[in-house]
């Protein structure tokens, strides 16, 4: 009753001949929430740790509303509820545009890419079937065979057109991956990875009902196609069919590191094994004449797992999972008499219930077919050379302090270091060691309670190690000294005071 | 070359202190292209079917910059690429905020919803460890208690504290159902689900490796408690180790209908079954005093599936898995070293990855909590019982003109119908049949072809029926009337010429 005005802004649809104008007052609502949330944070991350942030999340939810909680008996209104919330998640957001910001493979979106995915919010179009979405899925269509002629190019001569399904992300990809081989060989079917491949390779496995992976050992990171020629040279552990599905990966969460992907298949093929690999991280590098041949060989792929939302700087979800050739995708076909009815499809209605596991499913290829036609293949190049260039360039700034230790040149962009002279592993005392591994895990947690840098951590070779994924193609070299001076700084800070003085372990 | 200042915006983040700035011109493009293209679709989709729409698509993916195609070498900058395929996809849309765009549960998003979208678009917080999403990750979680509470009602006393999971929809929620019962009782569990069931939940045991599920007859739409009991009390057809999941529907995709909740939950607890209800669709029902009772008994489940993308008015993806104690939801735990490492969770940094199967996530929880907050229960209640209340009307239209046969009166949003007088079902000649199945069928893709409306279908009891599922609260008696005036003409233009006239079997 008390707020009958400001609450009819709420019920305005965002679609229609009347939506732009409903959304216009709305957006630039948020667009302001937005701007005053980072300048309020002022820094990559809020100050405090997890304890203050839910403190400040609590005292909002419950705000000065009628009914206060997230689902008050009565609204506030569309406008002063964008202003709480959004200001809110952008005051409390770890910002990946903040040079900062620099722990995962969580990529600091365009914003022609994030403008585009309103439309598809605002026009709502559900991929699922041809009269939810007659154009978005023609769109998407498009760009699934233009993505997947990236990676495999074009095979019109053979008669195969290379196709992609949109996902939500790796994790996705990999169980689709999975899936097929799964459908191709039955539940026998023997999985093999690297011991660097991605957890939800593990996690498909389990989803799908198979027997887990056997794992490669990869040292230094990289699948070992000797070793992995042995395994596949052996009996299955797991009692399989013996009929192999080999899973690399094209850009390791950890380091970045590129399995040797020629060698790999090469390996695959002599023991009939299909191969995936999981070019989440890497696959962007395609885009670049002078980066592509790091994936030399992912054309060879059965099936590969590409994310836009890593160094494509999508807003997520923009995965994909691309074959050479769309006939394989036939064993996800499904029918539903409301969505698909055999005489619609005999009619020429587009049949699109086989092109996802989901059913209702957001047009994700809007903002990417946006981002593509804005930027060419050339202005995503330029942004993928620009950030890997930024990773040398931090990995030269390492290598060249005597006070840490560089895991290794960055083939991709994470850069993986630790206090140097120390070799011991395995400790996990926290600041009292002065510089192993206890002190790498409390100066990230540290940083990150401070809301000083967001940094990621990795365990290779036995030690822990800080972890800089750079996902910002905007980054500086003043930001990458100034990230590796607060690091040092935070170290000082932690290590105990004692004969090893307030560096601890680490050499002036 | 030739467009270094038109690329130049291509290449701005959203994020950060001036990413709100960079945003505001892409997004006022965004809007105009939005307005510009439902003035050029006046209509609640494209006219010309498949065909034309694929026509206009390829030639503006072709287009008239260097390179063409959906990937050109050359970027065409961030203003550009928006308005050519937002426009394209919004003049190409079948718009659901139009009253005759009522095929599928596809709704019409509110504007607040929308716009709160953009927000999680630009910050890009990723759901899968703390430190990609502080405030949104504390946020979610608040969100899902008081959704779950919702559902289950608060149980302080009993210890338990009702939780839910963010997901991609119902395929997604009845999946985790499925997944919950495998976990608990074997790959030997036994699925039973009436034949009203939505497709997914044969989809999961599929994808989970599971026997499909033993189908229950579903008289008149709804599950048979007494033929439940009879198959639960019987052997497992496929060999299963004889524990149960139950899944019932509160909401049929075809007509709305909802499972005698009460009695399915007795049935089922006599058997020790666990029970998973499907309430994709009619879960929003709990919003409203006066439709909460149509689904008594739901509290008894447990997990159920609940989209806010439905009666909800979100855009895709807004989906929950609710269970009345959140240490049901244990089993999806699950470990990666980088993003919940056993120190980092000791040391009070929140365990994230056991919130989904998928890995990054987009915060899809702001537009749902920001919905809550600007409308309250109520306004979201007298949005649920606008629609029902079409339907109703709808309905009553319908069953006032002797031209048609009503199915049933609608529990929910969805009224199916057909012409009346033809008993016998069967035929798929199109027109042919003057009022048979094919002509029903027909009249669909006609209508669709034109643009006029988007009309579904649903076979029920052997015959196909037009299905409207109204999911617009703004839809007007007038609308209605318009909605079957269009019917009646597309079956009379359908009818052949001959003894029967142009008005086929149709009584005048």
């Amino acid at each position: 009753m008390l707020c009958v005005s400001a609450v009819a802004d709420s019920r305005l649809l965002a679609g229609g001949a009347r939506g732009a104008a409903a959304l216009r007052p709305l957006v630039a609502t948020v667009l302001d929430a937005l701007a005053d949330g980072a300048r309020e944070r002022s820094g990559p991350l809020p100050r405090g740790g997890p304890a203050a942030v839910a403190e400040r999340v609590g005292a909002v939810v419950r705000g000065a509303h009628v009914g206060g909680g997230v689902l008050p008996e009565e609204g506030v209104g569309a406008d002063a509820a964008l202003a709480a919330l959004v200001g809110l998640v952008a005051e409390g957001a770890a910002d990946p545009a903040d040079p900062l910001c620099a722990a995962h493979l969580h990529c600091p979106p365009l914003a022609v890419a994030a403008a585009a995915d309103l439309a598809a919010s605002a026009l709502n179009p559900s991929m699922d079937s041809w009269d939810q979405a007659p154009a978005a899925s023609e769109l998407e269509a498009l760009t699934c065979v233009a993505l997947a002629e990236l990676v495999f190019g074009a095979r019109v001569e053979s008669g195969r057109t290379a196709d992609a399904l949109v996902t939500t992300g790796g994790t996705e990809s990999n169980q689709l991956g999975v899936l097929l081989a799964r459908e191709a060989h039955g539940t026998g079917v023997r999985l093999v990875c690297g011991e660097n491949a991605h957890h939800s390779v593990h996690r498909a496995a389990w989803l799908l009902g198979l027997a887990p992976p056997e794992v490669v050992p990869a040292p230094r990171g990289v699948l070992d196609p000797v070793a992995l020629d042995g395994v596949l040279a052996g009996g299955s552990v797991a009692g399989g069919s013996g009929r192999a599905l080999v899973v690399a990966t094209a850009g390791t969460t950890d380091a970045g590191a590129v399995d040797p992907l020629s060698e790999v298949a090469d390996v695959a093929a002599r023991h009939g094994a299909r191969l995936h690999v999981d070019a989440a991280y890497g696959g962007p590098l395609l885009f670049s004449d002078v980066l592509r041949p790091v994936l030399a060989g992912l054309e060879r792929a059965d099936s590969v797992t590409l994310d836009l939302h890593k160094l494509g700087w999508q807003p997520v979800a923009a995965g994909l999972f691309a074959v050479p050739d769309g006939a394989a995708l036939r064993p996800l076909d499904h029918r539903a008499e409301y969505l698909n009815a055999d005489d619609d499809t005999e009619a020429g209605l587009p049949d699109l219930l086989g092109r996802s596991l989901r059913t209702t499913r957001r047009p994700d290829v809007l903002k990417v077919a946006v981002t593509l036609r804005a930027l060419g293949r050339r202005g995503l190049a330029e942004l993928v050379e620009q950030t890997c260039g930024a990773a040398r360039e931090l990995a030269g700034l390492v290598a060249a302090d005597p006070a840490w230790e560089l895991w290794a040149e960055p083939e991709l962009s994470t850069v993986l270091f630790r206090p140097a002279g120390r070799a011991d592993g395995g400790g996990d005392d926290g600041c009292a060691d002065g510089g192993g591994d206890g002190a790498v895990a409390e100066v990230r947690r540290r940083l990150l309670a401070e809301g000083r840098a967001v940094l990621g951590r990795a365990s290779l070779d036995g030690r822990l190690w800080w972890k800089v994924t750079l996902l910002n193609p905007q980054v500086r070299r003043g930001e990458l000294v100034a990230l590796l001076e607060l690091v040092r700084g935070a170290l000082a800070a932690c290590a105990p005071p004692g004969p090893r003085g307030a560096h601890g372990a680490v050499p002036a």
